[in-house]
């Protein structure tokens, strides 16, 4: 054992199969770790990508059942988009925060959702979905469905793991994306560190750290968009549980320059 | 070793001292490395802290040599800020991005930093340096920086490692701060999965990943921000070579619906 203290071990839960309605997740995020010889313990994180959740959970549209009204209509011209996909991100917004319509050929949808999340397209998503006009939503209440499964895996092992679930989004000023959580339980998605001295004794005052967002972004470099990985086991990041999940991360829109 | 595919490892390295100009980081990171029982070896990753990389570069201004202008005067009382501190980020600065009045008390200036990276106060920050009234700047270049970093690795252990400096920053909609990628070298910042396809077959439209701001966040959860663990060693995270650097992750302005 080095003495560089705990490192923390990102770790690709391969072999998790196509996710359908109904599927239960505990059980085969189960079945995948004694398939891959890895043992879920006490303390461990388990990240999954919003994209099973929200299958296991049916939250899958089929556009051919979509009527778009005539403001879906409209919208869908300015931004260059399936106006029954515009119905559809419509029907998850609650706040349309900023348009794209300069490069109509990639016209851009930028809202907050019902869960608070501000993301293109409310997290509607095409890709990875079975047959061809099938999209998904996000969860209905993903620190909800972060509970659940904090408790299955409870029920069925008998010990606390901390539960992400992440998305992958763009951001103001950066390109590229990025993984971030939409939805936790078990573990405290900020860490305050304020009222700290740093290493000169000075009084750290302004560091609140968004670690439900960064283990999110870990994680994300394993779930590989093309290979589906989309569970991810975390050893060895000691982290604070409690908190009000990851709704704790949504500032407070009286605080926001940006909206 | 399990069947899951290969884990990522994050690995805090301890034991680095208080940086002062002109030391080497080199140097002192093999010399930590040595001293917990570490090797660094070819593609791994290491991630600095920005404020050790400042301090090295000696991008330190006591504010007690500060003149500031009348416009500074000016802006310090908008934002309740010392005016000799605002004079210090308009130098760092190219553009303000937004300025909070609301609330005086904790005042914030968002501005597009020389860089191009947008931020706080421009990186300038107060904590941990020695004397009270010092405070760091960002590095000038931090590609030019991470460069100068692999050539110094390259060179005493004749290896090819990717290097990432990282700042801690704000986010607009979200709160706490996650640590993104400012400079890099031997790593591609951004991983483009466009053309791949997704599981189902269904070409991935719109995948371009920020992996170094990924790994930027990943390599946070263990910067302890009171406790100076300001380098972190990371293995086992297949990476692509090349790029132009961090200054790939900041948008073009023309495609930014928030500037």
């Amino acid at each position: 054992m080095p003495k560089s203290g705990q490192p923390i071990s990102i770790i690709p839960l391969t072999g998790i199969p196509e996710i359908k309605p109904n599927d239960d997740i505990v059980k085969i995020t189960l079945e995948a770790a004694i398939d891959s010889g890895l043992s879920i313990d006490m303390g461990d994180v388990l990240v999954f990508a919003q994209k099973i959740i929200s299958k296991a959970e049916n939250r899958i549209v089929d556009l051919n059942r979509v009527s778009p009204s005539p403001y879906a209509h409209t919208l869908s011209k300015e931004v260059s988009k399936d106006p029954r996909l515009i119905e559809v991100i419509l029907s998850e917004t609650t706040k349309i925060i900023k348009m794209d319509q300069r490069k109509p050929e990639k016209g851009r949808l930028i809202v907050e959702t019902r869960g608070g999340v501000i993301s293109a397209n409310a997290g509607v998503d095409a890709s990875n979905v079975s047959g061809g006009d099938m999209v998904t939503l996000l969860p209905i209440d993903s620190d909800k469905s972060a509970e659940r499964l904090a408790e299955g895996f409870k029920e069925k092992l008998g010990i606390d793991v901390a539960i992400i679930i992440t998305d992958t989004v763009g951001r103001p000023w950066r390109d590229g994306l990025v993984d971030i959580a939409i939805g936790c339980s078990g573990i405290r998605a900020l860490k305050d560190y304020r009222g700290e001295a740093d290493s000169k004794g000075f009084e750290l005052n302004a560091t609140v750290m968004a670690v439900a967002d960064e283990i999110a972004s870990a994680a994300g470099l394993l779930m590989e968009k093309a290979n589906s990985v989309p569970v991810i086991l975390i050893k060895g990041y000691k982290y604070e549980t409690g908190g009000k999940g990851a709704k704790e991360l949504i500032r407070n829109p009286e605080d926001d320059l940006f909206r």
